[in-house]
């Protein structure tokens, strides 16, 4: 071991080495797996604010926020100090048996901060496990209540939940299917609800009928008796930041309401201020949801840790019975105290320095920059909501536009900035603390690259 | 946020105020949904090399290690100090696109000491979704094959493998099933392997050869063509660490080899050193799966983090096909950059401090004064093997058989001891720099704690 970990700056694998050891022993999320080992990944070395530096010490703007997470920005020290004396003071204890500081408060926090009567956290490690919670305690609740067949889960096409087998389940995004299994006879999928793609002609008012109309008609064929929840992201973010039509949101929970169907809000993109707020159901669309998911930026991504949250009203039903009986779901990483207490931080770090403040004061020219990119021929539509941008390439030809997304992505990196790329989509998400001369930075880029990629595309 | 936060010692809740939060706020694993806010949970304050302190300045033995993870203790100054490290120089970067030092090193690292052609390490966030992931794994590759019907996977009863959907799903321990729903239809269940509870008169060999029928038996019945994975614990923890007979895990191995179907070893709680090994599946078992599933020692707990490592030859199946194929699996904490550097301390500290040989060299007598614990009319079995151990209650009445596992429970923590009770059983597993002398106050403790049981059984 000594001959490979840092001493002191010596004996340190090389950067050649480091990739090597990454493409011949790491799978990665995604990987393409018709290349295995056959191509690498960037080897990002350090990162500071909203900066990140690769190996070779090149710079680039966070532009996707690590993953739609570093709230924060990289390199706080108080953030540092406050898991490194966690970690001096008590690293671990068992959640099945024990309480903590830091999860008691932050259970604490969380219950002040989420909607109604959500004041019940339940701790996971990330955002797949908060799903994956939030479906089963479903499953669990409704056995206890007696209703064994009300189970079916209303999920939407182009949703993301994550990849645990059950979260990997509810989510629409055919394209990330590939050759997994999934468990699709508990799932009913409604359509896209991206306002973009409208009928021509059709309105939005129009549109959003017929998208809350589709969840009534899942309904009238399944049967209310055999649905169990409802799953919906406020923005459904990696499925290309899909701002839904106005009203959509409380359309469908009223539904789901009058058909006893637990509506579950997956915030784990929107949550910890993306948006502007602790959380987007009820500020921006006047939900209170049953149950809501959330990670990320719980923690700016420093360490992992989810939290599935749940109503008193889902509590009181699930514990409205004397028969004994145990929630056996959990992990041995449930409310780990380091994690607790760097999510603490985090959300001290928002307080003191008006982090939620911050982001709706700069959201109106972000929001503002990303629609003037409407202006250049290839961008078919630019959309987003608070620090949350995509914008969607055009082309005349399909198997051009396809690639669009992956050439922006391109354009950008050569420029120290990078974006998320989804087939023809581009998608950014920076840190929070993002300046308005940060936000003119990373825009002109992006004008620039697209430029680029326009004169190309009309070149070929 | 101020008036919540530990400021310079101020301003703290007391600990009243936090157990009244945990109670009201969060819902942890296994609570008992009968009694929802209506039992508290043991405040943990401070820890430090084998010893937890509650809230009340009590010292406890950590006999569980956490949740068998603790291997190298609490309080490690130069693991805080790694942590502290590599949150200032790269808390954060997104595993899908980059890769980074701690997570390629780590890599290779596990590359090198796992068996045979485990080569290759997809990292999670704790035991669960390594275990999702290696069965997922399975599906995948068994439909790249063109195999879309090999894909039922043989478990056991009393098997724990974690509580995601899927991995819930394979696992046998019945009481823990509780109301949740499981995928019954992807499993099938081999009977207990228990050589304690064989027939009177059956010899463990005996027993052995029955058991490896089972398989065989399942396999005849099913279809080998329909069955895609077994999986299976070295030793069979949370079941009550059952050691298997000698022999059965090679011979269900080869087994399964001829037939096709993929070797999963859990080794979450069997790896980094519980059992004096890095992983136990090759150098106790003489088995080289072609799945090893890792969590929990991996960090010694300090921060989640598993592992789900896959040979080269199901790497080869799965890659062997032009078709694009994107594997769409992975967390937005896969290979989280802390997480990995944590381990790579981890591993660091057992090397140099040689905790291998150490637990190697103490085993003997852990299990020795184990093993005396049968002088105990009220002990039916001792068992175990490295420092794992289980003692299983034994009492006439069956009802006062079950209550064994809490009352010997709660006689340990009176004298400062915890153990982990399992209905009529006593599990322990300490971090693993425990000394001689420590293992002796530990026995000492459980036989006092013997003694008054069983006294006031008798008295009954």
């Amino acid at each position: 071991m000594t001959e490979m970990t840092k001493v002191a700056g010596s004996n340190t694998p090389s950067n050649e080495t480091l990739i090597e050891w990454d493409r011949m022993h790491q799978i990665h999320p995604w990987h393409a797996m018709d290349a295995w080992r056959g191509y690498d990944n960037m080897l990002v070395d350090t990162a500071e604010g909203i900066y990140m530096y690769d190996s070779t010490g090149k710079r680039f703007i966070d532009g996707p926020g690590g993953m739609w997470c570093t709230q924060i920005g990289y390199g706080r020290k108080d953030m540092a100090e406050a898991i490194y004396d966690q970690v001096m003071k008590l690293p671990y204890t068992s959640p099945f048996t024990s309480a903590t500081e830091p999860s008691a408060i932050l259970a604490k926090k969380i219950a002040d901060m989420a909607p109604g009567d959500l004041n019940n956290v339940f701790f996971t490690t990330g955002g797949s496990t908060a799903v994956d919670t939030a479906l089963r305690t479903m499953q669990y609740c409704n056995n206890r209540r007696g209703l064994p067949e009300k189970k079916m889960i209303i999920a939407r096409e182009k949703g993301y939940h994550g990849s645990t087998y059950l979260a990997h389940s509810v989510t629409g995004k055919e394209r990330d299917k590939s050759h997994f299994d999934f468990e699709t006879r508990l799932v009913h999928f409604l359509p896209d609800v991206n306002p973009y793609r409208r009928a021509e002609g059709q309105s939005v008012e129009e549109f959003c009928d017929e998208k809350v109309a589709d969840l009534e008609k899942a309904i009238a064929e399944i049967g209310a008796d055999k649905i169990g929840a409802f799953i919906a992201e406020p923005i459904l973010s990696s499925g290309g930041v899909i701002v839904p039509a106005p009203g959509y949101h409380k359309r469908t929970l009223e539904i789901c309401r009058a058909n006893d169907i637990f509506y579950i809000s997956d915030e784990v993109v929107t949550g910890f201020g993306r948006l502007g707020y602790w959380f987007a159901s009820e500020e921006l669309f006047d939900i209170q949801p049953d149950f809501i998911t959330s990670a990320k930026g719980l923690t700016s991504g420093y360490l992992p840790l989810g939290a599935c949250i749940v109503s008193d009203r889902v509590m009181e039903m699930m514990s409205d019975s004397d028969e004994p009986s145990s929630f056996t779901n959990g992990y041995t990483y449930s409310a780990h105290p380091v994690s607790c207490a760097a999510a603490l931080k985090n959300i001290e770090i928002f307080e003191n320095e008006g982090v939620l403040e911050h982001v709706r004061a700069v959201t109106p020219h972000f929001q503002k920059r990303l629609r003037d990119l409407m202006k250049f021929k290839i961008v078919g539509d630019a959309r987003g909501m608070g620090l949350l941008g995509c914008i969607e390439g055009k082309a005349e030809d399909l198997e051009a536009e396809k690639k669009l997304g992956s050439q922006i992505d391109e354009a950008c990196e050569a420029r120290g900035l990078l974006v998320r790329p989804l087939i023809n989509m581009a998608v950014f998400s920076p840190p929070l603390i993002i300046t308005i001369e940060q936000i003119d930075e990373m825009f002109d880029i992006l004008e620039d690259a697209l430029q680029e990629v326009q004169d190309n595309l009309n070149a070929a």
